[in-house]
């Protein structure tokens, strides 16, 4: 199959057609037309095998993570989703794997109503770089750099399945209990529609990739800000309450990663009407700590006393 | 130096300021906002290093050329540059890299007036993908799908140097020659401003990356014509005229690709007016060929017979 063959097939496969392009996928660039009085918010993720996701994850998953982390930074921005680029390098012209990659690529576009308008075929090692583009009314994003000393700190859904998923598909863990987790770490679901709610409420906001103590970090250094995170308050699944002691979970929920939910913060005293919004497109919110004077992120015990950690989330060269 | 370092490092130095750049780097994602009444061109480009660059390329030229690939898409569109996205994958955090490949990187960015807005940069085989924004007048973008039969095909500079700096490097050719030609392979100048000037002239337009014959092949394919190529008339630098036999040069400009040229069509009328609004901009145009009924490209020799090659271009899965 060649590189045109191939170009042919992710066109037909892996997005939806929208009236704001004009030129999609065939010409030297795409053409489109952005809607007047907004702002464009624009971002791009990698991810290498091996490294972003397990050597042996099925394609169709790799092509639902690809696009799902991408829409997980517009989500984390406030944004809705448009148009995506997807730059794809590939050790053969393997058409099966394209083809399943597309139909997770394809299957996730679709419900965010997201067309591919462009990329790039090349032969090397696989490698997935996706970039996307979605809307904004001005001034409105959700940014990391306006949390304020008072505010609450609250997450989105649970936190910790992916973390242990990957954890357990290492070591060959219980079939039963992987495949009530892998769905976590294989399908995320990017928090759009919490993102769109959370505009003109939230004061900062980022989404959980590297680790929830490593992302609110960001928000903390931008913000000028400290923030205090009460461990025994972070929601869990059933699955994970389940197999996971006390330590260990607080360990997957602190520094594993993947996870794809918002973690933000508010002022407190909407604490209530922020999470009846959220509870009203079915997005569970949790508060889990508040910002505080200083520098840093501390991730608190039961009796307010600094939990220690072996890393506070993934770091590429670290 | 860790992830974080690597970014600021990027930040400062690979990019200049924008006042439509409302967020740049060091969020979720970048916000900016479009020129109203403008469509916007985007596309994305992958650089595998041993694929897309001998392994050995200097830092600061892979950044050059990995903007440049881009930016040339662009100038087939007849766009104005405006914003870049980076995702560079390394095998280690190499400042030392990092901050050549910035100079290259920024040098052109400066040149063209993109801002980097935002990127990702993770570990893994050294790869690069950017990812670029233009804009242009509305219904004005040159296309691959307006050929009509009689127009004339012009190419813009001249082809083959690229080409033929690569062959010599593979078989250490003479120093003295490859100091004339690897400038056209490693630091190509993206045709911005001819392009901008064909906006309204052209009826086709594409950047000859993969080798001539091959992307007016995606011309003649897009606008259901054929293509006929007088080959004596490509236009040759002086240093390749003087060291390659004219069946060499003949390959070297009809298949070897990395040129960075515009091609385009135009009415054949048109040519005198064409050729001087381009020289104005200090950029030579020849005509190269016309657009006939048919499908495909031909090769055409002086005396009207089609040449054969071994290959029309760089395909990668070939």
């Amino acid at each position: 199959m060649s590189e045109f063959d191939l170009i042919d097939l992710i066109r037909r496969r892996a997005g939806i057609e929208r009236n704001d392009v004009r030129l999609g996928i065939g010409d030297d660039a795409a053409l489109v037309l952005p809607p007047p009085g907004h702002e464009l918010a624009i971002c791009t993720d990698t991810l290498v095998a091996g490294v972003h996701f397990p050597a042996d994850t099925a394609a169709a998953d790799i092509g639902w993570k690809a696009l799902a982390v991408n829409l997980s930074d517009l989500a984390a921005m406030g944004a809705t989703p448009a148009w995506a680029l997807l730059a794809l390098t590939l050790p053969t012209a393997d058409a099966a794997f394209v083809e399943a990659f597309c139909t997770g690529f394809g299957a996730l576009a679709a419900q965010h109503r997201v067309a591919l308008i462009g990329g790039d075929t090349t032969s090397g090692p696989l490698t997935i770089t996706v970039t996307v583009h979605g809307f904004v009314p001005p001034e409105q994003a959700l940014r990391r750099d306006g949390a304020r000393v008072g505010d609450a700190v609250f997450v989105t859904g649970t936190l910790g399945d992916a973390a242990a998923a990957l954890w357990l598909r290492r070591r060959s863990g219980d079939p039963a209990l992987r495949a009530q987790l892998d769905p976590r770490l294989d399908r995320p679901e990017p928090r759009i529609a919490a993102g769109a709610a959370l505009r003109g409420a939230a004061t900062a906001c980022i989404d959980v990739s590297d680790g929830l103590l490593a992302d609110l970090g960001h928000i903390a250094d931008r913000s000028g800000v400290g923030i205090d995170i009460e461990t025994d308050a972070l929601p869990s699944s059933p699955a994970l309450l389940g197999a996971f002691a006390a330590a260990d979970r607080a360990r997957l929920q602190l520094a594993g990663g993947d996870d794809y939910e918002l973690a933000f913060t508010a002022p407190a005293h909407r604490a209530g009407d922020l999470q009846r919004d959220l509870a009203r497109i079915g997005c569970g919110a949790t508060r889990i700590g508040r910002v505080v004077e200083g520098a840093g992120v501390r991730a608190l015990d039961a009796d307010g006393a600094p939990i220690t950690l072996p890393a506070r989330g993934w770091e590429h060269f670290a």
